[in-house]
């Protein structure tokens, strides 16, 4: 092969040297927030305004939503099963699936892909509806008017970061009808500091690690392992008990 | 390195052929069950009995246990995420851990252990009273006459695989006064048919993942998307709603 | 709620009983290969036929593939970091996607979806290259006459399980001049003995998992713990190293 | 039961109001940076100092470390499979165990099981040795100076954050005459700063998911699908190419 089997333009390590992007480790360990490493990571440069700040309110908004989240139900039932943590933590991670934060890539896939075009929220209502599709970023189950959202908004504008994505996020929900939802909300916003939609549903994943990892520490401190539903919550809808035909074996001739 | 990177004894694939421990994959297609593979691809050889047989009625007795199991519950809840098949029946497998199936692995290793030792149950139970350890093996939260460890243990003596690990599983039983569990019994078994410890909860895994993907399957159809608890399912014990002392920030001059 | 949260027609639980689909797990154990169960679980019902042989021939194809697979090089790097087998294996069985062995699923929906409309391989193949997108179960990167491939085509047609699906999956393979691959025959089987493409996937994982265990366990037994490549095999082509601008902090005002 | 199925100190939802540890999400967002917000999930309570700016810093150098660490590999592998991001995080996540980033737990359990008991450095050296087990927190295959540690532990002790744990750190690494590695020092700052070794490793598992998700995009964005080893960089050893015995299923009589 001309080029190496294993590539990567994301970081460099060689003996007492670790570059990320291009910056030493220790550089950035001093002089960035956290907010900020992930905003270079992504994004390739350094931000230039409050874009890290930005992005640990994204991350604080969304690390635990109690045992309404799949996450933390899957994540608690692999606890009790006596595992180490980051594997409790991993199966909290595979949920996180397009109905669940994972519609942060689907909004902002949506809305990167639609401004340039020219979109209105009105023009992607009616062809959802249309379609008969549900729309990415907008309702929710309990909450009509989320706390998150409503700061997320509010810090966006007041720090100069919010731009014509959210502002379509926010049209489409006006369209729609329907709360504009965390995962639309935080949709606009990395659209509007530039980050690509491939990375949407990281957000919520680097938020919720936080969650799952302090909901597997208390099922195994606290509970008794082996999480396992009461009978008398379990429905069974199958056949009734029945007897293998007695020409089961007789009849395929294996 | 004299070695290459990757190296390995399991199998050799070059084009258009696929050895398995030696064995031409379309050979064993034809000639062995699929037990027989099992017991090729842990053991290196062949059966020479009927161990690939014991080998499937152990798969059979184990791939689903209800809403009882939490590896069942974790897919449920991923599934629900919106997640593609693969992944769902990962989060279930992630499950698999020292206290729901994995304990295979701890019972195997003791009887594999104990057995060159000549060590008796009793030696065995005492030790692990000493210790107060829970003994791997023996004893369910529900069943008392599990009817798949009778029928495992009948036919592993019917068809002359029933030797002296878990002849030792049995007697560790007797001493604690609790069940022989499924665990157990299957320990006992791969012992003697001559199976690493280290392979042992596989055979969970491989049994259960038939349960966990038509779980996810029936999730998916059957189920709303975002499968989540009821709020009055749920409590909460942490503090009450308080605010942030106004010194937080200044306090610290970050 | 007028339901339990919890529903499955798939198994019933109760003390010292399990029913699989209705059968007692005991009977299904004594009278069923494992390729049965597969069978049972998916479809609802036992096999009349050689179903069930069929599927553990499917089972017995796919159990490893060397190196060559990234779900095997998935989990020999996760076994390496020092973790439970069924995590690593949990590692590999997430690594089965759209590019690997996951394109059973939309095989198998291809064909399921195209039989009622009585579409032709053809009409297929003109449509996937007007769209110009990839056919699934067709073409493999390294096996032109796949052994694997060619012995279940013959069996499938000697037990008489080979039908419509099967066939428009060949006819498909030659109108783009590919060949058949191995995801591509697994899709047109198990459509033609009945089993949902829902399920498709499933098939692979369930195989794969055999072999998965088995590089887990070599790589903890052979090889030393965290597996890491030599720096020599790796390239940078990202950024040369850089120092922070020292206006960085200042300007944001954080 | 006389207490609900679910029980959490964690967090509280209804509707319009989450609350985490008591505090509401939206006064968290506003006056927390993350490293706050991590401190608080773990401990329960806010920082009094600078613990969340060290948290931070601890996130910000372990995000990513190339092809050398295992977790990347895993994931890089995962992600050619074709899969959602989230998945692809997470097989990069199970590999965080003992050998990798996990040490962290046992190293954090090390120090805070000995320092209640006087234990000194040496008299931990020399019980490892006797036993002989790997220290954890200390050696590392690449780094001799790493960069990382150094910059922990300069911070630790310019912001009063070191203590008791991070000298016990510290001793055990020159009783061992090995470098302390990234793993040793977060160990011993955790420990200091009142966190209970069994989040140890989430601060791993939180960091590296920020590399774990860029490389799973580059790996999607830049390379074919389906990464699979050249066949030249593999070695088999297994049996020669052979011959099922014609004796094999006579034999049995299955």
């Amino acid at each position: 092969m001309s080029q190496p089997f294993w590539n990567t333009s994301l970081s460099s390590v060689t003996q007492n040297k670790i570059l990320i992007r291009g910056y030493r480790v220790q550089d950035l360990m001093e002089h960035c927030r956290f907010g900020d490493v992930v905003y270079l990571t992504f994004r390739g440069e350094l931000p230039t305004g409050l874009e890290g700040r930005m992005i640990e309110m994204i991350l604080a908004s969304s690390t635990d939503h109690a045992f309404l989240a799949p996450s933390i139900d899957a994540t608690r039932f692999a606890a009790s099963g006596g595992i180490p943590l980051q594997a409790s933590i991993a199966a909290g991670v595979i949920t996180l699936g397009d109905h669940h934060g994972g519609a942060i890539e689907q909004c902002a896939q949506l809305l990167q892909d639609s401004t340039p075009q020219g979109l209105s929220g009105q023009d992607i209502v009616r062809s959802f509806k249309t379609q008969k599709k549900r729309i990415p970023g907008v309702g929710h189950p309990l909450h009509t008017n989320d706390p998150r959202v409503t700061k997320l908004l509010e810090k966006a504008k007041e720090w100069n970061l919010a731009g014509r994505h959210l502002a379509l996020a926010e049209s489409i929900a006006t369209e729609a009808r329907l709360p504009l939802n965390i995962d639309g909300v935080i949709s606009g916003i990395i659209s509007d500091i530039g980050i690509s939609w491939r990375y949407g549903r990281a957000f919520f994943v680097i938020s919720r690690v936080v969650g799952l990892a302090a909901h597997a520490v208390e099922e195994t401190t606290r509970e008794r392992p082996f999480r396992s539903l009461d009978l008398t919550d379990m429905g069974y809808d199958g056949p009734a008990e029945r007897d293998i035909p007695e020409t089961f074996s007789r009849e395929r001739g294996a």
